[in-house]
């Protein structure tokens, strides 16, 4: 049995010393992966140099990973040599990155040209031009500027590749949101999960995550919670177990 | 003697899940602190959860912080508390913070509506009027638009603090560019040692760093190069050599 587990949080780049990171400390997918190394599964473990990393094991094999295109053809290069029984997709991906980086000056400049060529209201299509006419190669973007704008454009759905490229395997995803009711947050789990044909979702509320507490619902393909654990060490053992259980079931069959 | 020595790089918040972050290992910064704690100095760390941390000394008291307005915090309770001989900055400073987020379809809602008022090609009040009119409390952005436009303002020079608290230390600050010509890198650094009343700038250009190698050039008040050194331990000997024997002649004074 081999799985494939993400953990931790992407960064992207806005030049050579600064970035926008998922802030991630991969304590969760970390503990999955021990849950699984414990009973002699193959774990491939993709995750970031910031994150925890689970203690080395002749089962573990680590891929470190920075931005969301970095992990993109991390998970496709695994997904095409390896077969999984499951792919457990824990990491925080950036839903963003940097297109472009205006000074005051500049923005003003470029955003008065639009209005004077157009002579109207900007639309989103007037928007994008501006992403795309002009150039921004700064190595280390100037701090000679009172404000800086920053234009960040949407990243591909890293999740929605997992099931493109192996249909069968068992794929975990994650939901966090950020202080919302419980029946909210399984709202959008539920949605999330038939966006990316996920077959489990472990949704959950970073106001409920503290040192000591992880509040957490796995829910299954019918929308319904298989569980609601309240540490990480109870949620790593649920998700594994779930997957190791479908996995005997599997061979049985 | 008791030195105060910053590392790390600091990190601004966009959102709870979110922050824009300065790259820094603090290496070099660690290097150092062992240097002094070696000649059994004291030494306050203030450095980041991600940095690498000198090991555990009795000499050693180390500060955890992760924004500027954090470390402005921290280090004005310890340079009102303790006198220090010498102040070394390597921390690597947010240039900027996040003030706003608007989503695509906010940001041309706002920007066309500041068109239509004021009818003239818009300049920097119209723009700060964006940042202030416009609330944004959001706990995790939503990622169902296009683009997002963040707004980032200018965060108020720490370095400027340190001098203004105590006049009469020594402190030594940090110049990092990027690919530039060692020229252009060393007038930078007697500028920033004008601007920030530094005693000593140590100029270094990220192009110039790698695993091995870390080029910097250490200039005094006068703007003299004290110093060529091509590896973080030799650049951490040279500074805490420095340091220490200024230190011997104000007390032989």
């Amino acid at each position: 049995m081999r799985v494939l587990i993400t953990a931790g949080g992407t960064s992207e780049k806005i030049d050579n010393v600064r970035s926008i990171t998922n802030h991630s400390t991969g304590r969760l997918g970390c503990l999955i992966a021990e849950k699984f190394l414990n009973r002699q599964v193959t774990v491939d473990y993709v995750t970031t140099a910031q994150a925890k990393h689970p203690v080395e094991n002749k089962y573990l094999h680590s891929y470190e990973i920075a931005s969301t295109q970095e992990l993109t053809q991390q998970l496709q290069q695994l997904l095409q040599k390896n077969q999984y029984s499951a792919v457990i997709h824990s990491m925080a991906v950036s839903d963003f990155t940097p297109a472009q980086t205006f000074s005051q000056e500049n923005f003003l400049e470029e955003i008065n040209h639009l209005f004077k060529e157009k002579n109207r209201p900007l639309d989103k299509e007037d928007l994008a031009q501006l992403t795309t006419t002009t150039t921004s190669d700064e190595k280390k973007i100037s701090s000679d500027t009172e404000q800086l704008y920053l234009v960040l454009e949407k990243t591909p759905k890293v999740i929605q590749l997992i099931k493109q490229i192996q249909p069968e395997t068992l794929l975990v995803g994650f939901k966090l949101l950020v202080d919302v009711s419980k029946q909210s947050l399984i709202a959008t789990a539920r949605e999330s999960m038939k966006n990316n044909q996920a077959d489990y979702i472990l949704a959950n509320d970073l106001a409920k995550i503290t040192e000591e507490q992880h509040i957490g619902y796995f829910i299954d393909r019918k929308g319904q919670i298989l569980g609601e654990k309240h540490t990480k060490e109870d949620l790593a053992i649920l998700i594994a177990e779930t997957i190791l259980s479908q996995n005997a079931s599997s061979y049985r069959r």
